[in-house]
């Protein structure tokens, strides 16, 4: 593989190359959106290089001016050189040239930054991290390639003796913990050095960031290709985390791709990388990710990051689908694959991407659990209007994991109905904790409670303990879609020991209904007595209850004392009798949900609303009932969650306000689960076969005297003539 | 007049005319607009026709099968007609003939309806109160009239003999108190009998819906358009009920001037009944009318009320901006003006249409008080996100008025920042108080505290008396809109007894600066020492006080025992030092607002949330804090509100999270109200004159030894470079 980087490499040649360049000149001059693009690019780097160049001593940690600035550079420099290569205006060289050349003064006198963490393994020295150090690398070698053939041999001199090959050496000699690691800082380090390599002519630099520093293959890109996602391309810490990660992943990928085809990077590992792209925009629903772990909520398919990742997998493909997603994200790269992007979606080319019910394992060999995704799509569905459940039975994912073993979310018409908090911050602003993860993040957000699943005694998940979490996953027991719909279930003994938490959740299709209703089956089995806690976190307005509630209209006091229960205020309860209990409300997007629990007078409902201990503010103020059963050594949870009717004042109508379920009633048969669901004057019933293993699924059962027989996981039969 | 009814009319010739009848039949046959919404109506009423036909025996009050069902039909009725006309197919024409055949059938033998109210003036046949009557009769009259060519005389004779005209004796002579009566439900009236007198050549009738039924002049029509509205168009009511009110008026105006273009009856009063279709629109923002008083918040201009009334004001008029809002609206009428709208927008003549800053003024002289907008408008504004304030000195506005005097409102990047609860209603919901206005529209929404106005003594204003709101209205002091800005100021004394309210509100624009900021200048003054209470209600997250709170964190107690205060949960207080207190929340459209008060450190800060004493939580928990004196006779509460930053968590960037303001004085120099302004850096000095008339505006003055001149109520002046 040495062997094909020649002494006089081409320049650019990492994710873009020369070859793009020509073809990118021409569509310039021709009016679509890739010249839009590029127009618009051009008069920000204008205007931006009116401004005084700025390349000042390091001082601030994250946020203060000088790391703002030593980031907007590298973003410019890279900026003005693609502009540079598309416009061949040399004063755009000249500008990127100019900057290297100060950076070249600055670096070689450069200390450790003063505002590094004291002890820390990974300082940089324009900024406090070396993640950052390294991202700065990623874009800088990216702008010297792109302005390498307007230098003279002692600018070239310059800029490689004392400032890129110095950063790269110090990102990998310098620091063999982090570059060694087979983690995503890793990857950043990695991506940079090696980019550094093909530009520079050091092959020994790209092996070392494919192998590691010994290229023992223990470490570096292929090894963080192998470990850090599952075998479907799912990334243990979330799709939040995981669009992060992906960039500098695709970002090197493709830069080898160019350099050395031979290695067949995008087919590593079946075709991981193309994967991990297609696995975070099925993490998705109405264009946002699903907050699960440390996120924040308004993060989804136009990231910049997936940007990047939808124009490469379009490049490597050209499989339509993707146009679909690149138009709703409405950004275009410029760069080769972006200029395909462009063309494609200016003729229209777009057909709509498949949103698919799907599990993908959780953990590098796909076992650790699973990250569960059920749609009740039909063949013209609108995928970003569906009914769609998001199911965790899944592994904890690192540090800023949730402890939320066998949560679920449930998504209809656009909107989050039953609902994650995902994390306690306000980004990037100063009064809210530096911007930084609130308190409230460890206090709240991370905690069982916060969360739809099973608390027990009020304490969360593994105790809190990362560790053990990080050691401890569930069991996927199944998984199937098929025509009647989606059904999986998962289970966990390690979250609180000596208790088994058994999961199952259903999206169903009932023939003749508009909508698929969500069935939820939750075992909970101890050896000891407990208290289990169900909370349902719900958007909306409390429309109504079935069952009297007994309100603390006149002063209110939280759940609980901590675990999360301390910021929950209780603002009613109640035990309703025996039979169904239902709770309904109204979301925003104007449709009405009703929550039938299937009860035996021994649940209480607690209806709370958070912002209990918040003393600044900084929790969302949102509503949830816990469904409370105490001293109790075995529980099921049984209930159903229906999607009904329409609330529009502003055309002056109501449909459906009411829930269309008079009956609900769970039996079981050997390994059969018979759900009876009585709903909108029809009877049906829903069969799950809870057998261990996927080996005699086809079996046959009596109901009301009638044989039925049942191939699979998931079946619904019509009662109505019975 | 009369003698322009000839015997053998021609039909239809109401709202719509045979000519341009002749006109909608080609244009159906082209592509466009009109075509599509034709296509639409015709399926819907093909698909409504399959269904059996239903002329049930009234018995249902409100919301009930029979009520619903009478309600459908005239709609049936009329939209079958109309595709008559267009198809020219008898079916649609045989249709509407058997259901108003069933009803003639059915009304000979009608009693009062018996879910009328008891003693009630004005119970219906078909429905339990004589308004839906009145409405069925103005939608069959039309449908008659569409269909009519295609009758035979004893059809005719059976139609108008056994019901149309007995109906609109019912509703003229059989109800002489509502059909005099100068209101809203006597327009309906009027508009059925008159139109039906066009029909049925009862050219008496149309003088009696004119004039009223001794022909007076008292009553009718023509005076229900001299009283109802302001002089500028503005209905007491509000924007919520002035859209409703419109309907029937600019309905039997059209069909007036088809029939009596002699009368021109869209010039009496000035052009009235145009005037009051603008002013509608005027009252809206971002699509959304103002809710003051009972208003249900997601109703705007796209209502099918101001549809009509937006294409009857481009029919006469022309004017292209009615051709923004109809674009808005997204409907088309079938009708002759329909046709105009569609043709045009097809051609994609409209306009922008331009909303104003203007003070509305209320009650039938126009001078009970005034209604004022103020929006920060410059030459290619974009009027759904400019900054926009309701500031409102106006009268009560009868039964569904608030108690609200002087209250405002602020608008900004197309939401509410500062605002107004509405009502307290789900819209036909069932479950909420059978759909109805609930308990807490009395307990909370009417309330004082419930709005951005002073609170003595926690009472509410006119003691919750409407009848004594009715009879006191404010004072507009002036009102003026220049380059600098807006600023309008009011007062009353007759909320409270002793105590005099004063407020002026300006919306100013200062140089150099992105957003315009509102300054707020409250007065109050009493014979007697009062606690007075300054509430305002904000959207979205609190971010940061600049003074400390101390936060009721564990426990929450209502603000106050009654009049709106029991709702409240009293989450935190503080009681600023002397200087600026400023309290910063963020908006879901992700802008910052700051409001900056000037205090002496005699005022409290409480800060609260709905939702106490609200067992079937039917209030939607909303944010405000409460600026507070106690135990004086003169407070003067002085603000700034200022729009700031950017928070894009989605894109990771954050604008300006903090504050610009550093400083805010407030000096008297006689007339004049000096305010100075230090924000982002710049010094500002804002000028008002509070001169008590209009004449003598042009004033010079002394601030920092300059002698500044001032032309007009308010300027704006740097002082940078002081
Ligand atoms: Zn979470
Ligand atoms: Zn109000």
């Amino acid at each position: 593989a040495m062997s094909s980087l020649g002494v006089n490499a081409k320049h650019p040649n990492l994710v873009t190359t020369s070859e793009d360049v020509q073809l990118m000149r021409d569509a310039i001059n021709v009016e679509g959106r890739f010249a839009t693009t590029y127009k618009k690019l051009k008069a920000q780097v204008d205007a931006q290089m009116q401004q005084p160049m700025a390349v000042p001593v390091p001082k601030d940690g994250g946020g203060g001016y000088t790391h703002e600035r030593h980031k907007k550079n590298y973003q410019l420099m890279y900026n003005a050189g693609m502009i540079y290569q598309l416009s061949q205006d040399e004063k755009y060289a000249d500008f990127v040239t100019d900057m290297l050349l100060q950076y070249a003064n600055l670096y070689p006198n450069l200390p450790l930054h003063p505002a590094r963490k004291m002890k820390s393994q990974n300082p940089g020295k324009f900024f406090w991290q070396s993640l950052n150090e390294a991202v700065w690398l990623v874009y800088t070698i990216q702008a010297y390639d792109l302005v390498y053939n307007a230098l003279n041999a002692s600018e070239i001199k310059k800029i490689e003796q004392e400032l890129l090959k110095p950063v790269a050496l110090f990102l990998s000699e310098g620091q063999p913990s982090t570059f060694n690691k087979v983690h995503n800082h890793g990857t950043w380090a990695t991506a940079g050095v090696g980019m550094a390599g093909f530009v520079m002519n050091e092959p020994e630099w790209v092996e070392k960031a494919l192998y590691d520093l010994q290229k023992s293959g223990k470490g570096g890109f292929l090894k963080q290709i192998e470990q850090l996602f599952s075998p479907q391309g799912y990334y243990n810490e979330g799709p939040y985390y995981q669009r992060y990660a992906l960039f500098p992943f695709v970002t090197f990928a493709k830069a080898i791709e160019n350099n050395q085809p031979e290695r067949k990077i995008f087919e590593q590992r079946n075709g991981l990388l193309l994967k991990a792209i297609n696995t975070t925009i099925q993490l998705s629903y109405n264009g946002l990710f699903f907050p699960i772990n440390d996120a924040i909520k308004s993060k989804g398919i136009d990231t910049i990051e997936l940007v990047h990742g939808v124009t490469i997998a379009y490049g490597l493909t050209g499989n339509t689908g993707y146009l679909d997603i690149a138009q709703q994200q409405d950004q275009i790269i410029l760069s080769g694959d972006g200029l395909k992007v462009a063309k494609a979606l200016d003729k229209k080319l777009a057909t709509p991407y498949q949103f698919k019910s799907v599990a993908f394992g959780d953990g590098n060999d796909g076992k650790q659990g699973a990250l569960v995704i059920m749609r009740s799509v039909t063949e013209d569905s609108d995928f970003n209007s569906t009914q769609t459940v998001l199911y965790k039975p899944a592994a904890q994912g690192l540090g800023h994991g949730h402890f939320d073993k066998l949560t679920w979310q449930f998504y209809d018409a656009g909107n989050e109905i039953v609902s994650d908090y995902g994390a306690a911050r306000f980004l990037n602003v100063e009064a809210k904790f530096g911007g930084r993860y609130l308190p409230e993040n460890e206090t709240y957000a991370k905690q069982t409670v916060a969360h739809n699943t099973v608390v027990v005694d009020e304490t969360t998940h593994f105790n809190e303990n990362v560790e053990v979490g990080n050691a401890n996953y569930p069991t996927l027991n199944y998984f199937e879609t098929n025509n009647f719909g989606t059904v999986s279930s998962g289970k966990i003994s390690t979250a609180y020991e000596g208790v088994e938490l058994e999961r199952t959740l259903a999206l169903v299709n009932l023939p003749g209904l508009d909508n698929a209703v969500a069935l939820d089956l939750f075992n909970v089995t101890s050896d000891d007595k407990h208290q289990l806690d169900l909370p349902l976190h719900y958007h909306g307005q409390l429309i109504e209850t079935d069952f009297p509630l007994v309100g603390n209209t006149n002063s209110l006091k939280p759940v609980g004392a901590k675990n999360g229960y301390q910021h929950m205020w209780l603002k009613a309860q109640a035990t309703p009798e025996q039979g169904l209990a239902k709770v309904t409300w109204l979301n925003e997007n104007g449709r009405f949900y009703t929550q039938t629990s299937l009860v035996k007078g021994n649940e209480s409902f607690l209806f709370t609303q958070l912002g209990a201990n918040d003393p600044n503010f900084n929790l969302r103020n949102e509503h949830g009932f816990i469904r409370r059963v105490e001293n109790t050594k075995q529980h099921k949870f049984i209930s159903l969650l229906e999607p009904h009717g329409l609330y529009n004042p502003s055309k002056e109508f109501t449909l459906e306000a009411a829930s269309r379920v008079s009956g609900l009633a769970f039996t079981e048969q050997d390994q059969l689960a018979l759900i009876k669901i009585d709903i909108a004057e029809r009877s049906y019933l829903v069969v799950i076969n809870q057998a261990e293993t996927d080996q005699k699924l086809t079996t046959e059962f009596k109901y009301n005297n009638k044989t039925l027989s049942l191939n699979g996981r998931l079946a619904v039969y019509e009662l109505n003539n019975q």
